[in-house]
């Protein structure tokens, strides 16, 4: 017997459940967190005019595939049709032992990737109520079957907004306050918005004579910032990119200077450019769309080494980065053509979105160690007492906590006052009021900073004023 | 051709994505609406010491299977497992094309089916980590593959609310408690709280001479409401209950009085039934309990036909009916024994939970008008222009409204003023500011409120104030 078959048949045997690899459980204490960073992404998305949307967990699959290349369609979690699925299968099929002949047979849904591609469907299966521009956000969990690794989970949440059906610059500079606004609300004071454009991008490529090999110049660029100039060079060369053009290339990448100097240096280099005019142009409308809401440009970056992989952007692309942290981009996002074409529709529709990575935020705002103490979802006050009789009278005091909107409970049980005592240190709970003889006599109440562990004697209505 | 072939031709040429049947989106007008109502149960469980968990929306099969009866079992949505999940499966097994010899084969892992099992998994996962008493709740969708009809869905959200780890009678009183918090709070103003107590069934069981058919007796009681009294009977007679008996029972269950009468007809009843009398001293406590609160006994009522089904309840249960509408309970829950029992833990568990429907809210909600205008999540106010210069001082306007938290948005194309105004009115925006040339020289805005016409002219700051 292996070790493998012994482990299997302890846990076996010791019954102990567990959860599919790659999946979380939120206790109390991370769940305060997350609430937190979800609450302010929301009401910053409302504030901003973003109206929500949510889109079932399944969608069928020719809804999904297709829709995020090929390895995308393997990381698709599927699921099975209901009833005897294989009762229809082609014997022949079954007999070669490969999944991929029968899946479509046996599974017709699959679990969401994302929430572009839902919101996509959405958009054309409501096209006719929906009013354009439509500005929405959505907030769930997506499914990925990657293996899962250090900060890469199965599942996770993704908070997307969007605005689609307007080409204006307004979208674009409405992100940079979207992130700025939800930095503030998170307390995240160091950060980079860098911002870029496919269309500087484009402009690159053709002084570099890259014009048919955009993509793969997007892609190495996009490494940049991970495996360094020598190897981005390498990689091009391996691809045919002639040493003049990586010349330039890097000339460009590697050009220093503020925003505005970028900006100038680019447009002399972009004279027989028009997708890099194009790119300077909707760039410096955006930049000067922010002057006149009175945003200053702090935090915002121009990067023109900033690419965003392989993705359907077509405009101004964001990145975020949090400084001083060894974590990835929290955020990201960017303008695109046509949110609808791949369901086939005439109409395009064009449209601006950033995501917000809810678990990224939340490892660098645990390193930062941003979250105050109060972001924790426990009652405000415990309720303890001596005897029954001090229980009873504690039920009415806690009402009144509770009318008053204080978060608050009583211990139960009757026991020891110690007991009652931990219960509240374990849960943090910050005030414990003590009940006994004296304090229902007089109607002072004994109310204890667990904290400080200070104590004081005062009414119900001078402790509901301290703590409000 | 048949028509069936037909239509799904058809389909695919007009190429129009579907949903999975039994899901449904949900718009921002929908959203609203259940934003409010999830906020308004969330806000209630934190005020009663409730602490939020999440658990991933993905369960090893094993966790799940054997908790919900065969029939729950074949509602599970189960996840293909990844790869070439056919290839080690056995090939006699696939001749017989019987989808159940192979399942657990290629599919390890489902879909949450409700909060109860995972919250059962999550404690005994983390029992070291966990303080008893322990008040949790969690609000999330849940999937099951039933046959989709009028109301009942194969995704719906659950809200529940557990405190385990207690015997504490008092749990029963905050059930109460909360349910009354969260009926205020969604402005519900007729409902009536049924409560019974597994007790007194039991001690009904003992007096009709059901002993050994407690549960065929449990589960006629549970119909009453919907097939009345003959029906009930006849199912009994099929089981072999005496005619005696069934007098006994109806005389029992037709009582009519008071809360206080009921429980003094059935203390002479029980004399002899421990169960029954442990029962009603459960109830009269629990009632007590609520004088201690301060709370009055309107809305509940001690109803001795509410049975709750087959269920695991062992103490008091509940069921929340909103009268005069016609939707089934919208909430239910009760004390169970032993949360953990399912995953083989020794250590006895007694909790007492209750959980909301929301479909079943927002419908009753819906059909009583309950929903106030301002649940909608759109902006407050849209700021209309007439040109790019007015469009661009509307943008410090647009910031001014937003730092004062007032959601706000400006129309991002330059198009006639009526297209704007449509835009506002197809959103239910209530408020336009309107922006010229006269605006911008004299910082008089003018202001629409949509919903009457009415147009004033005011500066920024009366408009802020005006709006908060």
């Amino acid at each position: 017997m292996n070790l493998w078959l012994i482990l299997k048949l302890l846990r076996f045997i010791m019954e102990k459940p567990t959860l599919p690899k790659g999946t979380r459980d939120f206790g109390p204490v991370v769940m305060a967190k997350r609430q937190f960073i979800l609450n302010t992404i929301r009401s910053v998305f409302q504030l901003h005019g973003f109206q929500p949307l949510e889109t079932p967990a399944m969608e069928n699959l020719n809804t999904l595939t297709g829709k995020y290349g090929d390895e995308g369609d393997q990381l698709l979690f599927k699921i099975l049709n209901s009833g005897n699925y294989l009762k229809d299968v082609d014997q022949l099929k079954l007999n070669t032992k490969d999944s991929r002949l029968i899946a479509s047979e046996i599974s017709e849904k699959g679990l969401r990737y994302d929430l572009t591609v839902p919101f996509a469907r959405y958009v054309v299966m409501n096209r006719h109520e929906i009013t354009l521009p439509f500005k929405r956000y959505q907030i769930q969990p997506v499914w990925r079957a990657d293996r899962p690794q250090k900060g890469r989970y199965r599942e996770f949440y993704q908070c997307d907004a969007d605005a689609v059906g307007t080409d204006s610059l307004i979208c674009e500079a409405e992100i940079v306050l979207v992130i700025k606004s939800a930095f503030k609300g998170l307390g995240i004071e160091d950060y980079t918005i860098k911002i870029n454009h496919r269309g500087i991008l484009a402009g690159i490529a053709e002084l570099v004579e890259a014009n048919e090999k955009e993509s793969s110049l997007f892609v190495a660029i996009d490494k940049l910032d991970k495996i360094g100039e020598e190897k981005v060079k390498e990689e091009l060369r391996t691809r045919n990119f002639a040493e003049q053009g990586l010349t330039t290339l890097f000339e460009i990448l590697n050009f220093k200077g503020t925003t505005q100097e970028k900006i100038e240096f680019l447009t002399t280099r972009f004279a027989a450019s028009e997708k890099g005019k194009k790119g300077l142009t909707d760039l410096s409308e955006v930049l000067d769309l922010l002057k006149g809401y009175g945003a200053s440009q702090d935090h915002v970056e121009f990067d023109i080494a900033l690419a965003r992989g392989l993705s359907y952007y077509t405009g101004c692309i964001f990145e975020v980065k949090i400084n001083n942290v060894a974590i990835g981009s929290v955020s990201g996002g960017g303008r695109y053509d046509n949110l609808t074409q791949a369901f086939g529709s005439k109409e395009k529709l064009s449209g601006v979105g950033i995501s917000f990575g809810v678990d990224r935020l939340c490892d660098a705002m645990e390193e930062l160690k941003l979250f105050s103490e109060e972001a924790q979802v426990s009652s405000t006050v415990l309720i303890c007492h001596f005897d029954e009789e001090s229980k009873r009278y504690g039920l009415g005091i806690l009402q009144t906590l509770r009318d008053n909107g204080i978060a608050s409970e009583i211990y139960p049980d009757s026991v020891k006052i110690q007991k009652q005592l931990d219960y509240a240190n374990k849960k943090m709970i910050p005030y414990v009021i003590v009940i006994g003889s004296e304090e229902m006599k007089s109607g002072q109440l004994t109310i204890k900073n667990m904290k400080t562990g200070d104590q004081e004697k005062k009414s119900i209505s001078e402790i509901i004023s301290s703590i409000n």
